[in-house]
This record gives C-alpha cells, sequence and structure tokens, in this order.
C-alpha cells in the first residue's frame, strides 16, 4: 500500500544534522551500556578490566537504542516545532535507555547534582542503575518525565490517552513494544482515537517499536505481512508511517522526514479541527509512526557463535560472561568504543557542546515537562458545597432514596464547576449505576459517528464510556498523572479485571511519595455500585466483593475503602475523596431505592469519625451492651437495623449497641493504618469481652484479617458474602449468605451468654421465618412484604 | 471494498426452507420473550392478564434475537454439512435466547424431564428462568452446550480457539458482541489465528454481531465506517463476510449464503492444509462473519414515545411496567402473538414436527455436543514417574538445583506421552521460567512467517506462547473445559492480571460441580515462578505475591494452592496437580539455583502429608520445642534454616521445631477446607502455647486469615512480604521485609520467654550482622559471601 513505504523524501536533515542526532544517538546508546555493566573506568580511559564490571548484570539492552533513538529525533522536532511534549516509554524495561536520556539533557543532573556531568557523574550514574541503594531498572516514578513505569505491559497507550485529555497543547509520544502490542490492554487502546478531541484535547502519537522479538519469540506485528499491518492501523483508523532499515544514516534521514510528516500533519488536523465554526464530530485519522529496526541495534551482532543483534538473543543481556571470559570482556569494550565516547564527552566527562546544543531547554525537555510531574499543575477542584445536595432524611431508616443516584447530581456540578480538570470514566454503566444526573450538564465524548437518536454524545464532553476496563482505568491513570482528577465508576465484580493496574498504580504512588521532586497528584476514586448483594439481574459472575480484599494488600499510606450506608454518607465520602492526594480511595455504595439513615448533620459526623454507634437504634443506653451489631456497607445496615429492631421486640431486656463502619481502615490498629483506631478507643465501641457479630459488605475474612490484634477478637463473628450466590431477590441473597436479619438474630440468641435456652421460641420462628421467606420467593419470584417493606419504626 | 458488501447471491435458501427457518427463529424468540416476562398462560391460549407476567422482569432482550437467528442458521448448516460444532456466545446475558434454543433441539428436556416439550414444561420453562430457586440469567454451566458463561466479557473468542486447539474436526462458531469487542482482552484475542493450525487443530468462526449498542451507548465497530473495520479485520488476517439488514427475509438468506461462503472456505482451507506434504507454515485467511441487525430486532419498536427497537434502550427489558401499565400489557401480547405461536406449538405446547425437524440430532445438537460437557471427553494424562527425574540431594540443604529446571524434563516426557491433549501455555516465559526442556520434545506453535534464525517456532507444537496472560488464561480455559489438559505458567505478580478470569472459572468449577451431568473436567494448573523475593533483573513492579490471597476468596472446594520448597517436592505437586480434577491449583515455586531440603523418598512423604516437622534442622528431639519456626516457600525455607543453624550453634539449649509447609490449605481449619488440619494435629506440630515464627512467602495477613481460628493464634508471628521492594539483591530484599535469617533470629530472641536479656549478645550481633549484609550490597552490587554462599552444615 503506497503509504507503508519507508520514507525517504529529499534530505529532510542536513548532514550535519545527521552527524550530531547520531551522535547524540551514540551517546544515549553508550551511556545505556556503560549503566548496564560498569562499577568504574566511565569514560573507557583505560582498557576495561573484569573488576570494572558489575558483578550482576541486570537490565535490558534489546530494546533501548531504539527507545534513545526515538529519543534524540523527538528532541529535534520538539525544539524546531516548539512542542509540548511528553515520552511514554510502553518498554518500560528500557530503564538505562530513559534515564541516559534524561541525564544527556541535564534535568538528571539538576534533580541530583552529584550524577552530573561529570566523569565522577557518570561513574554514579552507570554504578547506581539496578544496583542495591541506586535506581530501579525500569521507568519507574525515579525517572524525570516518566508517567509510566511499564513494569508490567500494556497499558502506555492507554495512559498516553489519559495524559492527553483536555490537554490542547500536548502532544503524547507513546513508545508501543511490538511484543507489548500483543497484550489484550494494549490491543483495546487503538480506539482511543475514536474518543479523542482534536479541538479540546491533545495528540498522541503512537509509535510501534517494531524490533521483532519479545523475551524469547518473535512478536505477531514483525511476522504478518505489510500489508496486513497496514490494513490493521487504518482500520483502527490511523495513518500508519513505516520506518525501516538498519542502516543508521538511512533510518535517521527516513524517521526524521516521517516525523515531519506526522507532526505536519497534526498541526494540519488541530488546525482544521479548531478552524470550524460548528462542533460537528470528526475523527480525524491521526498519523502514527511504525519503526522497524533490528532489536539491540549497535550491539554485538554476534556472540558464543549465533547471533544475537536483530534477534531475541538481544533481549536483556548480550554479554553475560564479561567478569570470567575475557572474550566476552573484550566484546563489551569494542562495543562500547564503537560508540566512540572521545567524540562525545569532553575531558571531564561532560557531553561535548555539540551534544548539549542538541536537545531543547527547561520545560521544553520532555524529562523536565511538568505535565510528567502532574502534582506540579494540578489545582484544587471547586467542589460545590455537598451539604447542599443531601436527601432530607425525616427520622431514620424511614426515607427512601437512591444513594448513587443522589451523588449524581453533586457530581453533575462538580463537573460544571470544573470543565477542564475533572472526568468520569466508566465501562458503560454511568447510567446503569444511577450517574445520569451529570448529563444534564455534559456529554459522554465520542468522535464517531452520532445519529440522531443518540442521547447525550458528543465530540466534546466530561463523561467516558467505553467497554473495557482497562481503558477506563489507563486513561484515569494518565489523566491523574498529569494533574487532573477524576472518578471510575464500575460493578463491583468486574473492578477486578484491572486488579494488577489498581497493583502498578499503587505502586507508582508509594514510589512517587518517597521522590522529594514528585509533587502529590490527586487520589485515584473508585465508585463501585452495582454490588455484590444487588445483582438482580445478573447471577454468580456478577457477585464478588473482593476488591477490597485485593486492595488492602497494599501500602496503608496509599489505601483507602470506604462503605457509606446512605446517599448522604455517599456524598460526604466522595467530597474527602476528591480533596484527598496521592492515594486510592475505593467507595462502595448502593444504586438501589433503600432506607435512609443518617440526616446530612449525622453523616457529616459519622464520616469524620469514620465509625460510629447509632444510638438511635441501640438499647444499651451508651453503657456496656450485651452484644454489639456490627455492620459495614448498606445492605449489611438494612439487615442489621432490622435484626436490632426484632431484638428490641422481642427481648426487650437485651442491651444491644448498633454500630455502623464507614471507613473500614478504622479497624486496623493504629500502628498498621494512620486511619486505625487505637486499641482503647476501639474496646471503647466494640468492647473487650462481649459477642460482637459483624455483618459486613465483603468477605468474612477481611474482617477478621483487620482485626485479629484486638483484645476482643475471640468474640468477633462475622457475617458476609460466603461465595454463594445466581440470580435471585435481594433477599434470597442474603440469606443464603447467612447475612439475613433472622440469622442474626439467632446469632445473637446462640453467642450471648444467658439467651440460648431462654429465648429457644424466638429462635425456632426465626429458622420458620427464614423458610417462610425462601418459600415466598420460590412461589412469588419476590421476597416477602414484611421484608422488603420493613422500615425502621423509628 | 468488495468483499464487504452484504452477500445476496442467487437464493441459497428455498422458499420453504427460508419459511422453515424464519418459524425456527420466532418460537426461539417466543420463548425467550415468555423467559424474560411470563409466569404463565404460556401459549397465550387466553388473553394476556397481569398476573401471567413476573413481578421482578429480569434478563436482556436486546441481544437474544440475533444469538437466535444464529443458532438457527448454524444448525441448518451443521444438518447440511454434518459439522461437528459448539457455539460460544459471548453476550452471555442472552441466556434466555440460548435456553429456548437447547429447549427446541430436545437437549433441554432430556436433561430436565419436568421442562419438557409440553405446555406445563413451557410454563416451567418460562417461570424458571432467572427465578429464585430457577436458573440463571446467563449462559452459565446450567445452560446445556455452553463452555463459557459470558457474565464477565471479553473472553468469548479466547475460549473459542482454546477449545479449538487439538480439535482438528471441530468448528467453534463464536458469537463476539459489539460492545464486549471493544474491551482488551477481545481485542487481543482476534490474532490467536497466528497460533491455530489449520491441520492438527479445528477452526474457530467468528461472528461480529453488530447490533450496534451496549447498555446505554452506541459502540465503536458500529460507528467507524465499513470500510475501516473490513480494514482492521484483513489486518487481523481475517476474510470478513458482512451481513446487514432488517428486513427478516432478506438477512436470512443473506446469512445463509454468507455462512455457506464461510463454511465451503473453511472446508477448502482444511484440505488445501492437511493436503500439503510437507509442514510449512500457512496461517490461512479464515473467514468471519460480521452480522449487523438492529438490536432488540422483533421487539417493540416505540415504547412510551421514544425507540427501542434498533436502539440501546432494547438491551434488557424494553417493556418495563407490564404488571401496572395496561399499555405496556397490550403491547407485550401484541408483541409476543407478532411470533405466531399458534403456527409454532401444537395443542400439547410441543413445538411443531417442522420445527422439530431442523435441528440436528443427538450429539450433532450444538447442545448436546459432548466437546462442550469435556469431562465427558476427558482421558487421563499418561504420566511418566515423577520420581525419576528427580534430583539426587545428598544430606538436606546442601546440593544446588534448579526446581523449574527439574521440572521441565519431567513436563517434557508428560508432552511427549501425551501428543494430544496437554499444552503448556506462557507469556513468553518458558525459557525464562527454565522449562525449557520441553523444546527438546515439541515446538512452540507460530502460524505466520518463521526465520531461519527463529529457535522451537514451528506450525506445530505443544507450547502456546503469546504476550498476553489474557489469552494463555482464556485459551487454557478454553482447552480445559473441552476436556483436555494444561499448565499456565507465569511470573507470579503478573498473574493478577487474569484475577477476574480465576474468579469466572473458579465461579464456573463450583456451578458445574452442582450440575449432576456436567462431569469433573482437569484442574487449571498455575505454575508461578520468577516470584516476589527473585525479581533481581526487575523491580518493585515485579514484586507482588497476591494471587495467593486473591484465590484464597474462592470456595474451598475448588482451590488448593502449593508452595514446594524445592525441585522434588515441586515435581510430587505437579504431578498431584495434573492427576486432579475440577481444581484451580497454584502452585509457587523459584526458577534460579536453589538449595535442596528434600530427597525424592522424603519429598513424596512431605506432599502427602502437606506439611511436616523437619526433624534434621530441628532440635527439639521430637518433644516441646521451646519455638517453631515454620516456613512456605522456597526463599523463606532458606532464611528458617540458615536462622535455625546459627541459633544451633549460638543458642545450643534452645529446642528449635523447624516446619515446613508445602499445602497452604491444611493451615485451615478442617471445617473450612477440605485439607485443613484437625485442630489437634495442628497443635501438635505447632504446640498450643509455644511462640511460632512462620516466614511466609507472600503477605503476613494471609497466615493470620487461615489460622486465626487456632487456640495458638495469639503467638503466631508472621514475616512475609510487606510491600517493600526494588531492583536489588536476594538478600537485600529478604532484609527490606524483615524475613532474613537474622531478623528471624532477633524474632526468636525477642518472643521466647526466658532469652530477651540472656541472648542480649547475639542479639546485637544479630542487628550489626544485617547492617553489614545491607552495606555490603551497597558497596560491591552482591550479597555477602557468608549468605549467598550458606548450605546446611548437615
Ligand atoms: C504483562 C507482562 N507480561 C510479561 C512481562 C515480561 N516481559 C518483560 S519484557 C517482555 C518482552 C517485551 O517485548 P516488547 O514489548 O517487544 O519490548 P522490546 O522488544 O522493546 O523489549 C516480557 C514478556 C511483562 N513485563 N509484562
Ligand atoms: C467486563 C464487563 N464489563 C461490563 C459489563 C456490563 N455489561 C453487561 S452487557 C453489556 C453490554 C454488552 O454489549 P454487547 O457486547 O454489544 O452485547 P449485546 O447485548 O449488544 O449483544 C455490558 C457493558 C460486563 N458484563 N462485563
Ligand atoms: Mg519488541
Ligand atoms: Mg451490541
Amino acid at each position: 500500500m503506497d503509504s507503508a513505504k519507508t520514507e525517504r523524501p529529499a534530505h529532510p536533515l542536513s548532514d550535519e544534522e545527521l552527524a550530531r542526532l547520531d551522535a547524540y544517538w551514540r551517546a544515549a546508546n553508550y551511556l545505556t551500556v556503560g549503566q548496564i555493566y560498569l562499577l568504574d573506568n566511565p569514560l573507557l580511559r583505560e582498557p576495561l578490566r573484569p573488576e570494572h564490571v558489575k558483578p550482576r548484570l541486570l537490565g535490558h539492552w534489546g530494546t533501548s537504542p531504539g527507545l534513545s533513538l526515538i529519543y534524540a529525533h523527538l528532541n529535534r522536532c520538539v525544539k524546531a516545532r516548539g512542542l509540548d511534549m511528553i515520552y511514554v516509554c510502553g518498554p518500560g524495561h528500557g530503564g538505562p535507555a530513559m534515564v541516559a536520556n534524561t541525564w544527556l539533557e541535564g534535568t538528571y543532573p539538576e534533580l541530583h547534582p552529584s550524577v552530573d556531568h561529570s566523569e565522577e557523574g557518570m561513574r554514579r550514574l552507570f554504578r547506581q542503575f539496578s544496583f542495591p541503594g541506586g535506581i530501579p531498572s525500569h521507568v519507574a516514578a525515579e525517572v524525570p518525565g516518566s508517567i509510566h513505569e511499564g513494569g508490567e505491559l500494556g497499558y502506555s497507550l492507554a495512559h498516553a490517552y489519559g495524559a492527553a485529555f483536555d490537554n490542547p497543547g500536548l502532544t503524547v509520544a507513546c513508545v508501543v513494544g511490538d511484543g507489548e502490542a500483543e497484550s489484550g490492554p494494549l490491543a483495546g487502546s487503538w480506539f482511543s482515537n475514536v474518543f479523542l478531541n482534536p479541538v479540546s484535547d491533545g495528540t498522541v502519537l503512537p509509535i510501534l517499536h517494531l524490533n521483532g522479538y519479545k523475551i524469547a519469540n518473535q512478536t505477531v506485528f514483525a511476522r504478518i505481512s505489510d500489508e496486513d499491518r497496514e490494513h490493521f492501523f487504518r482500520g483502527a483508523g490511523y495513518d500508519p508511517v513505516l520506518v525501516e532499515g538498519d542502516d543508521p544514516a538511512e533510518v535517521h534521514r527516513a524517521l526524521a522526514a516521517a516525523l515531519d510528516r506526522c507532526f505536519d500533519r497534526i498541526a494540519e488536523i488541530r488546525a482544521d479541527a479548531r478552524g470550524r465554526a460548528n462542533g460537528a464530530p470528526v475523527r480525524p485519522r491521526w498519523p502514527m509512526v511504525v519503526l522497524r529496526t533490528p532489536k539491540g541495534w549497535t550491539g554485538p551482532s554476534e556472540v558464543d557463535g549465533v547471533p544475537v543483534e536483530g534477534t531475541w538473543r538481544a533481549h536483556q543481556v548480550p554479554l553475560a560472561e564479561v567478569r570470567t571470559s575475557a572474550e566476552h570482556l573484550a566484546l563489551l569494550e569494542e562495543w562500547m568504543r564503537s560508540y566512540r565516547p572521545e567524540e562525545l564527552f569532553d575531558a571531564t566527562g561532560a557531553p561535548v557542546p555539540e551534544l548539549l546544543g542538541l536537545p531543547p531547554e527547561g520545560e521544553a525537555r520532555m524529562s523536565a515537562n511538568p505535565h510528567a510531574n502532574g502534582g506540579l499543575l494540578l489545582r484544587d477542584l471547586v467542589l460545590p458545597d455537598y451539604r447542599d445536595y443531601g436527601v432530607e432524611v425525616e427520622g431514620h431508616g424511614a426515607t427512601v432514596a437512591e444513594a448513587t443516584r443522589t451523588l449524581g447530581a453533586w457530581l453533575r456540578d462538580v463537573m460544571d464547576a470544573n470543565p477542564d480538570r475533572f472526568r468520569l470514566f466508566g465501562p458503560d454503566e454511568v447510567a446503569s449505576n444511577r450517574l445520569g444526573a451529570v448529563f444534564e450538564t455534559t456529554d459522554r465524548q465520542w468522535e464517531a459517528a452520532i445519529l440522531p437518536t443518540d442521547e447525550h454524545q458528543a465530540p466534546h464532553g466530561r463523561v467516558m464510556e467505553v467497554l473495557s476496563e482497562h481503558l477506563c482505568e489507563g486513561w484515569l491513570e494518565g489523566y491523574l498523572l498529569t494533574g487532573r482528577h477524576g472518578v471510575f465508576t464500575s460493578y463491583e465484580a468486574f473492578i477486578h479485571i484491572v486488579d494488577s493496574m489498581f497493583n502498578q498504580h499503587a505502586k507508582w504512588l508509594d514510589a512517587a511519595r518517597r521522590i522529594p521532586w514528585r509533587r502529590p497528584v490527586a487520589s485515584l476514586n473508585y465508585l463501585l455500585s452495582s454490588h455484590v448483594w444487588r445483582q438482580d439481574h445478573n447471577g454468580f459472575s456478577h457477585q464478588d466483593p473482593g476488591f477490597l480484599d485485593h486492595v488492602m494488600t497494599k501500602k496503608a499510606d496509599v489505601v483507602r475503602v470506604y462503605l457509606p450506608p446512605d446517599a448522604n454518607t455517599l456524598l460526604s465520602t466522595m467530597d474527602h475523596c476528591l480533596r484527598s492526594r496521592q492515594y486510592v480511595n475505593v467507595v462502595v455504595a448502593g444504586k438501589q431505592p433503600a432506607l435512609q439513615y443518617t440526616s446530612m448533620e449525622e453523616a457529616v459526623r459519622h464520616c469524620e469519625r469514620g465509625l460510629g454507634i447509632w444510638e438511635w437504634a441501640s438499647t444499651d443506653g451508651g453503657r456496656e451492651p450485651d452484644v454489639v451489631l456490627a455492620c459495614a456497607g448498606d445492605v449489611p445496615t438494612l439487615e442489621v437495623l432490622a435484626a436490632a429492631d426484632l431484638l428490641r421486640r422481642e427481648l426487650p431486656d437485651l442491651r444491644v449497641r448498633v454500630v455502623n463502619v464507614v471507613d473500614l481502615m478504622r479497624l486496623q490498629p493504629d500502628s498498621e493504618h494512620p486511619h486505625g483506631l487505637s486499641d482503647r478507643e476501639f474496646d471503647t465501641v466494640f468492647t473487650a469481652d462481649r459477642p460482637v457479630l459483624f455483618a459486613f459488605h465483603g468477605y468474612p475474612t477481611l474482617i477478621h484479617r483487620l482485626t485479629y490484634r484486638r483484645a476482643n477478637h475471640a468474640n468477633l463473628h462475622v457475617r458476609g458474602y460466603k461465595e454463594e450466590g445466581t440470580t435471585t431477590t435481594p433477599f434470597d441473597m442474603v440469606m443464603l449468605n447467612d447475612l439475613d436479619r433472622y440469622r442474626l438474630v439467632i446469632d445473637v440468641i446462640d453467642r450471648v451468654p444467658g439467651l440460648g435456652a431462654n429465648a429457644a421460641g424466638l429462635r425456632q420462628r426465626m429458622v420458620d421465618t427464614r423458610h417462610a421467606a425462601r418459600e415466598h420467593t420460590r412461589a412469588h419470584g419476590e421476597d416477602l412484604p414484611e421484608v422488603s417493606d420493613w422500615s425502621w419504626p423509628g
């Protein structure tokens, strides 16, 4: 196909420019190899000896020359065109290459003065890489200019698009590994261009790094035909430009021409779109680059008789026996000298002036671009007073409202007040999760065709809906890391799809916290609705509250979990989350019509405390109770209150204390989590020796895991989801899992000393009522009216 | 593009055939609507009244007519061509449509005689759907012919390919929702065709169900141009045939023609490939269908003044107020009568003979195809005696070997002995995880270009490597559910990528266990190597042992976790796993050179017990110890033994018991897990009151979660991964997480009554040694020789 041919137009680079670019590339490669191999003798002033070499050779060479080639060429474009650009590096294992470039352009020495442009600085640069006490092997938070660690492959393109949203001046160059491109999340990211507005958003320039190999295998994109590859990317809406070769000078010329063509085209697209009077949807055919060069290019072509350059063998450390094999040592020296370091660095070890002149300056350097340290650009959200959006609650547990619908009105006004820095992301569930009020002020952003029958679809909007949890998460992460705010709303069960992405983001936040020059970014907020207890339309596959267990494995500094029981507490919680920084907040909330327990005033107090005794539902008179009924989550709260109501009527002498937990982290010891209650406080609320029945939204073991160190843990009995489920009624679901009000009453009878035989009649009635409740569902397909219509008698 | 045009060739169907197909489709649609809406009056013998309608309307209409249309047409082809075919339904929420078809073809009545071809049977069919005590809303395990629940969208195509591997006679029709197609895992599945051998594997026929909408949004594939879509699929290696329309007769004709063309082409491809003498790689351009018809086709076109048919509003239940609105009720009746049930069912409620004559018979019916109940076809693996592959262990803790490399040799021979029913799946990590011995007998399967420099790549092979954990998992699940065996080997951290797929599979196994006609399938085996403690090349992003925590949330009936400490225990464990059925087995094992502790004889005994006291390392003489040092995982075992060695030398009077745990489930109470130890046994091993220091491979809380009910839990002190990590040396990693030998000795001193002040000197030396060990890494980049060269003194 005609656009697929290698670009070789009339000399886009003068010979001098070409030489300078090539020198820059050689310098970056030299510094990369130096980081992987050397402890000392950084400038090869003396012949290389085994003791100059690191004892453990760790790092990835194969991807590095390509990454640096792209870096040098992008720098040329940034400078020539005054672009505002960041570089997202998909093959994050190419850490040494990215670090080399940040050192060359001076950002690294500015942040780390001991790793300066000197021989000693270079020695430190080499030594610290993948070295104990040094820096990690990947493009981690430690690397200036990075918003993408690239350790777990597959998310580069989603991050890049997230960074571009609402940044109309920004270009995000995104290098995608051809191996990475095989992964599901990456494959699903190409169509992000359907959601990118050429006027109000920036641009993503994908660069498929077609070096042909992964760790030990060739790649799919390298072995299908050029024509198929071209078709694929055209089909995905791009205009791919192929640059191919293994002769440096030719590739320099072709790549320069290709990038010129891409940036010309991008400028045209932007001008065209921005010049249009009407906002008619246009999905431009954005350019992309396919760069086909050898893996481990310029490295040893053969080692121990087998080819290395241009094969998968170049992936990690091509010469493994440098300390023990004279031949390998000689090959390494030859390899490093092939870059002619003497031409690249002066006597002091600093890059020669012509190299220093190549990259742009100040914040124009991709490694110093403030977008890649988003906290620098972060501005607070303007938040309307959530108290004005609350549900008017008459008494307790009598008013009915839908929590997420209530929240929706506030979110609408949050969007309205922050039209350039807040977005809502969801896998086609914004309406289903009853947040539809946001469409009173905005639309879903969509650049492809829009039909007259569509609703709330527009080329520009603040709601991002795509049937991909991976894209929602990746876009949001990219958006946050470049200094903006957002919420991801999903079904509770399917948020597990991004478990691993959450891990990576939490690790990033944790690492970034310890890096002085990284500024805090807005928290990643999950709003999980359509939760385990109310999958009325669906079944077992949709019932899974385990994301809470999953997030708990990450550092306490980073993770927060909230289970607001009603609409007003949800409002207060979300307001808190949107103000917070550098956390992952997980909020689980119901979307179904449900009883409301707290007035706005009470909700504010309750959320500030994180948990509290509900005196209105308790019969302990604020004194030592006989039993504590604790609950977390909207459905468990309902069941606990219904049980408390039963107990109050049936066993009027029993002193029952009802405790509701919003902030799950309060249960942990204060030594484990900053939100944790002291033992004294905990014992005051939960007692040191009375039976505690805890009705929990998720898996019971999570509560045990949080509380096993508490004095009263042996008396703690938790009910929650025990992996029993199917398509059935709400009350049948809680009965299936022994979380229902009747079962809780039975638990009380079984556990409070002295009740047992004395409450045998009540116990038997509870057993019978459960059977009757189940039978009713089987006969009528719905719950007993006395159950579904129950409200707190006040 | 020419192949994109709607197919309208000369009459592939006679008018009579067309009428019959259409009647069948109408019957399926009628039965679908009946399931969603009706409690009674199934044949509409009397006018529809509110009380005939279910009180809770649950289910998904929108996708259903398309699914049934495809079903009817595939049946025609199965019958006409004698195809061996199964139907994978991506939009699994179309459960009522799939159930309707299994009822029509008689499979459902055969399995459930009370739901037979009678009016009463039909009433039960309708009533049970999404009804308490009935059947789930999705194409769950309860649905005959299903290997794919389709609740969590995105895995249909991967499952389909997995089913096709090594089934050269099978065709897997796979309906992909156009919304589902936006998800990452689905997007990454198209290139599965690069891995499908046209000779030794079956065929997948993807059918993109382009009904234009998801829950509340349009879809990407519906709104890009026909040309882009065509390009995309051609680029992915397919030959897409578009069938488009909203006139039933026309679509019937076009679809019949398209399917004829597809099956002709498939037959040609197979014949051609199978006729070839040499095994040269060929990646045929397999056909696929793009079916563009309205969402909710044949349903109400407008409700309450807004369009429904052909919009997202048709997704769930188009008429929501049937019990309360006379208008909705009338619309429902009109809708159902539009299918002319009186022509479709006879007086008894049975489908009329001409309908019964349409589907194929017996096992040719897609709902009765034994491939979709894989346990029926499952044959045991021929397993070579693993004892013959063991490491010769001289003494304990002195021999060095790589556990996974040892396993590799056995796996090689497992492959050799089972050339048609065992595969190894991995995301480019088979060699890295040191299982390379398998390439002595087989290759990686790959149908695209192969270069002379490639190694172990061939059109046919038993190793499936693709850089997609989703594909590995999905393929393996499809392979297992159709009655074969396999292992998925992955880095430990990145297996979280498939957390949610694991959930879905575990839930499937759990549900299937309770369905009498489903036969047990082989277990899904994860071999996690490159684990948290030995990410020497990588960093924090690669350090995550939390998959163990994740799997523990699922039913004890289904989940098994093993941490063999060395090569011989790994062999014994894997042999056990490959013999097991209907489980998910998670095995974590090291790939690095490591000390070997158990002779083959000991390994067999140890694995049979699941845990055990290592007397050779203990100084308690088999009597009550002063302290228990427990360990699970290869690295913790090493540290515990090194600590035991130190204690033996430094505190010779201390009675230390060393316990190693292979089968993590042994720690749970026997009431919680079938592998659980009784309290008596547990207390015998771990004592009822002595300090227990547990060095654990994963997050410490997991051990607490498993043991909090044990008598001695208050004395249990767990060390494990606490989310501290970076690129560093192996010993620095354990020190960072306080799991190192010196720290364990300090723990013993701090916890054993009477030691404290009496061992102050030793304690201080341990503190100093830790500092020295850390400093050594900072200075030399490697661990202290006394640490890295330590072995059990014997
Ligand atoms: C999700 C995931 N699976 C597996 C790995 C292990 N891994 C590290 S690098 C690599 C190969 C990457 O190949 P490619 O994307 O082509 O990068 P390059 O060739 O530029 O090194 C693999 C499989 C990973 N990092 N992430
Ligand atoms: C991974 C995942 N995310 C979200 C959902 C919620 N969901 C259920 S059906 C549906 C729309 C599916 O659209 P499509 O695949 O086009 O199927 P159709 O009903 O149109 O045939 C969504 C988003 C889900 N089931 N799985
Ligand atoms: Mg590559
Ligand atoms: Mg659809």
